[in-house]
């Protein structure tokens, strides 16, 4: 397992819209791009901060994981994603190792990352996701 | 506001024991401090990871905030913590614009930083926290 450092942090909101400003004008940081993962049924906008990404993610449907997250929470944190060295090889290991993987294998991400989710029973509490470019 | 990168994310867990050996036989980190923060009834951890560090972290007593956390929400990502240049001015600043802030002035945390944490009532359901060295 090779991971570099934390590629983007997932945030669920209910509205870009309001969220947005938020991060520009009061964080002071600047959304450089907007995209639909409609595999996901999310719209997500991101923002660079040092190494790492904030990714917002706003369900686009009442059946988006998203939206359930949200219904279930609230608003916050919804996943941290690690940028890995050789995904197919990790996901390998960490099933090796008893990891519960919802995705054995990578499928393609925002972005155009390839990614993966790890089942948050796996790794005490947090949805994690590994990607690589 | 200047906040240059993400300094950590703090991650509630029922116990460092049980999650060490996950962060770092599983993914691989190192658990370079164990520190205890009297002041917040928690014992930490802490793993480096690219700019950002991992801050596992155990409520020493019922009472401890995270241990309230876990009880309502279960183990799982707990805050996020901003670096800010100029961490009183951030704080002047934020409560300006209306942010709540649960810290009005710094106050030493973890690893002998200044820290301050805003309301997640005010930062669309996220504990945030800016610090500074």
């Amino acid at each position: 397992m090779n991971l570099s450092h934390i590629e983007h942090i997932g945030i669920a909101v209910k509205s870009l819209q309001d969220a947005i400003p938020f991060y520009e004008n009061v964080l002071g940081l600047k959304c450089y791009n907007i995209e639909e993962v409609v595999e996901q049924k999310v719209k997500t906008a991101f923002f660079m901060l040092g190494q790492t990404k904030i990714e917002l993610l706003e369900p686009t449907s009442p059946e988006s994981p998203v939206a359930k997250f949200i219904e279930k929470r609230g608003e916050g944190v919804h996943h941290v994603a690690f940028a890995a060295q050789g995904l197919q090889a990790s996901l390998d290991e960490l099933a090796g190792k008893g990891v519960q993987l919802l995705d054995k294998n990578p499928r393609k991400g925002a972005e155009g990352l390839n990614i993966a989710f790890l089942h948050p029973k796996s790794t005490l509490g947090v949805l994690m996701e590994l990607c690589e470019k």
